[in-house]
């Protein structure tokens, strides 16, 4: 029997010779999880980087949950335990046939095949949650925006890409509160990188201008040097400095202001893309992709935020560090 | 974060302290796979016994394969990988997340979790493929009727309840033929024992007389001891012999004629039954249950064979000696 020509066990054999990098982005619903990995992806090109949302790993669908006392934040309402197999199996370089929770009809549909790139993007509400999911990762974000920021955009796009109410949506938020509280925040704890868009606390920016970004690395993992990336930089709107968590931990973080000039922030951005070395399907010394930064999908074809690409551009760094 | 609540993390925990006994029913399609399973699950009860069917690992849906030149029954139709993967955590008692294949529609849809019981038996088109999935099994079964009368039940089935034509499945067998014979038929050899159903060879048996069964035993595994547990007999309906299969290797053999009576028949299933120690959810000592020797599905609620109640009473006497 020609065992040889089966398709997926030659590739678990390939892919596991070669543990792929594994990244993680944690958060609650509608904090930015997509837009963040939709611009790596697409930077890094579907040769190298696959990506995989934690959704699909839903035990119930929408019409269930409507009669069950759980939400989808709930670990009993996810195949946990399936969630982590299949991440240890990637981690190994294995293949897996993932389920899919279809977010526009609420339904758990056909499963699908997912193979190990070289890099693999875990996003979801509970990637980090156990220990056993943890230590698939060699890279862990967690998502952090102000909740009520978050709330703006839950409600924008649960009543423009998934059919809901507003009123619905409020309710959802109120119900799923307890959840978040117990089981979604608790994650940022365990994260190597907490990223916030917010206003930066005490500056008082006119209106329309975008997010500021503050990138948290704790030292659980070893940080890129991105003092040689950020020349031309330090400057006025984008530096690096020490902080203190809510907690009293300390850590290093990299503050990209809001009002930070296109100009300005394309040069850091084309210093970090060219000390990676161009890591997309682009010639060598290309400018960085378009696609990081891109807000689409949320706010707008045209809409970017250049602290949001200097935020994934710093995650390149990690990933292509661990790449190498 | 409260991870011994999560359900199926536990059951897996629990599930690898036992390995599962892992019983494999290979054949063509119709050769009457799920009638010999369904008997057994039955029989042995939902509490001690997970059955799953490997078709489910179809990796086209039925409209898909009609636009490729591919059968299901290439192992290129099939996520074979995925089967594997899934074959080797069950046996060793870890839970998966299983892939659909509904077969009345002929789409794949939302997978199903399965938890590994005491016995778990799998049956399909090519679960004996590779060695690799050969070696999750400790007994593998494989069903081998002439290849007219297995037409016969395929296209009693299809067009029954698959809602296929005649000509569509004439079509179909003739389509499969070269799949068959290269990647069906193959696993014949791989099998600890070879069930047929037919009439038996040089017997002039009356129109209307059952079919007979063969059970042919190789000495891959150990076999149980049946001279005690066929006592009343053995008798001119049912007797063990030597044969010689087709490529020259000896093995034991049952042989249960059609023509054997009932009276004659449940004295054998009752001793069998007894010396089991009553594996099902019925009190010690009761009967041998109805689901063993029933047709149902197939030929109409009342109809039921004598030989089928007889080989799955030594099937399952084959899974009691390991499960203790």
């Amino acid at each position: 029997m020609p065992e040889e020509t089966l398709p997926t066990r030659r590739a678990g054999r390939d892919g596991a010779s070669r543990r792929p990098v594994m990244l993680a982005i944690a958060g609650d619903s509608a904090a930015g999880k997509t837009t963040l990995t939709r611009g790596l992806v697409e930077a890094l090109g579907p040769g190298r980087c696959v990506s995989l949302c934690t959704d699909d790993y839903h035990r119930y669908d929408r019409a269930e949950r409507a009669e069950l006392p759980i939400t989808a934040l709930h670990p009993d309402g996810n195949y946990l335990g399936i969630m982590e197999q299949h991440l240890q199996l990637l981690a190994t370089g294995a293949p897996v046939l993932k389920p899919v929770y279809d977010h526009s009809t609420g339904t758990l549909t056909r499963p699908e095949l997912v193979e190990p790139a070289e890099l693999v993007i875990v996003e979801g509400l509970l990637p980090l949650h156990s220990r056993l999911s943890r230590a698939c990762f060699d890279i862990t974000v967690y998502l952090d925006p102000p909740e009520k920021i978050r709330r703006e955009w839950k409600i924008a796009r649960d009543t423009g890409e998934r059919g809901y109410t507003v009123d619905t949506v409020l309710g959802d938020l109120e119900r799923r509160e307890p959840d978040a509280e117990a089981h979604i925040r608790p994650q940022r704890r365990n994260a190597d990188l907490v990223l916030r868009f917010a206003p930066i606390d005490g500056h008082d920016d006119p209106e329309g201008t975008p997010l500021s970004a503050t990138v948290m690395m704790r030292p659980t993992i070893d940080h890129p040097d991105l003092t040689d990336v950020l020349a031309p930089g330090p400057s006025r709107a984008m530096h690096l400095g020490i902080d203190r968590d809510s907690d009293g931990r300390a850590a290093d973080s990299l503050h990209v202001h809001g009002y930070v000039e296109r100009e300005e922030s394309m040069a850091v951005q084309k210093s970090i893309w060219t000390a990676l070395g161009t890591p997309g399907s682009d010639p060598p010394g290309s400018d960085p992709p378009d696609c990081l930064g891109r807000l689409e999908g949320r706010r707008g074809a045209d809409e970017r935020s250049e602290p949001l690409a200097i935020a994934q551009l710093v995650l390149l760094h990690y990933l292509m560090e661990r790449a190498r």
